[in-house]
């Protein structure tokens, strides 16, 4: 199926037309997003939200960190991953119609540890590629010590929606005629030219990899593959 | 006093050492997020983690919304706001030591409905200058329907810490002789050169508090104060 079930939980209740369910907009939002915020209900019953890297694997979000963190420690737990990316301030005529051009990916789900070491392998190496693609088959890879300190965590992709905002300002008729500039502004995360470490070896050469990045500013969109 | 007390809930487990409680850092990365992410904890007990547009005024934070989404209906609950920024990547020669340089927020606190007009206003124009510096002053003002269909939430800063990863890769000496490229790609955030409405007459100009933002591209850090 193309689509995930819409459900009570991941049916919003403000702006329903800007919901999505199909998973092809669900992958490339999760994709291109370099961190989501992970939220979880801590022990004293409080709401905790901390940002982290994540990865996607199919229809599987693999999120990691040290064995000594608290939300990893506590795992399997209930957990919703959220992934924004802002892509424009809209400014409209009136103060109300103001809003951003957004998509953002909420998850909610049961994150549980990964113990087998072929998954934990692929889902680590998932989450070096997503912050640079390729990069995990050119670094040292862990080591037994460094496995044994790092918690994988896996939330299966099934209660997803994303929601949607672009174009332009939706403004009240009376206001068209006013004297206030409307429009949008756009927003992109660029990166910039990669700074080699002060201790790398002269002639150090920088990897195909990462030639994309300096010669084309804005991160790529990853497809939904 | 300059700085937030540290508490329980806002002592890292991991990385202490990045952790930061001076109002400016706190301050500054509040100002310069564009999105926050708020978490509550459901009706059904699970966590849910939305972004939204929030603004600081003093040490006081606000958030709004529909006066029928969820979290905001349910108010006064218990939140926790966190706004972060991805400033590079860091490309360490072990897999173990990749990391992102950021600067993040995290809020506890209690979230409590505004009903005072005045604060209400201040809140709102805040939200509106949060966006784009000077707009509040240059829109057409909420109306009274408008004004009652929009919820304004406070949450105060007290339970409050910032955290925060810069400089290169931190590689294990025996690796550093290894043949893995190593560095750091920065991370921005930019904005655009700003898209007219097409409704907007002829010959409209750019507003003064958008010049800034066609001439400079990166989305300017906002002072502590």
């Amino acid at each position: 199926m193309d689509a995930y079930r819409a459900t009570a939980a991941t049916t919003p209740t403000r702006s329903p037309e800007r919901a999505r369910y199909d998973r092809a907009t669900v992958h490339a939002v999760l994709d291109e997003a370099l961190v989501c915020h992970l939220g979880v209900v801590g022990p004293d019953g409080r709401p905790v939200v901390l940002p982290t890297i994540h990865a996607r694997v199919g229809e599987r979000l693999y999120l990691h960190g040290s064995t000594g963190s608290r939300p990893l420690r506590a795992a399997p737990l209930d957990v919703c991953v959220t992934a924004t990316l802002v892509d424009g301030l809209v400014l409209a005529r009136s103060a109300f119609h103001h809003s951003m051009n957004y998509r953002s990916v909420v998850v909610h789900g049961r994150a549980v540890p990964v113990q087998d070491p072929a998954e934990r392998a692929v889902a680590l190496d998932a989450i070096v590629d997503h912050v640079v693609a390729g990069r995990a088959a050119d670094c040292r890879p862990a080591s037994r010590r460094e496995l044994a300190a790092t918690a994988v965590l896996r939330v299966d992709l099934d209660a997803v929606s994303a929601k949607v905002r672009s174009g332009g300002a939706h403004d009240e008729p009376e206001d068209l005629a006013g004297p206030w500039w409307a429009g949008v502004v756009p927003v992109r995360t660029v990166l910039g030219a990669p700074e080699p470490d002060a201790l790398l070896p002269e002639g150090a050469g920088l990897p195909a990899y990462l030639d994309p990045v300096a010669q084309r500013p804005v991160r790529p969109r990853r497809g939904a593959a």
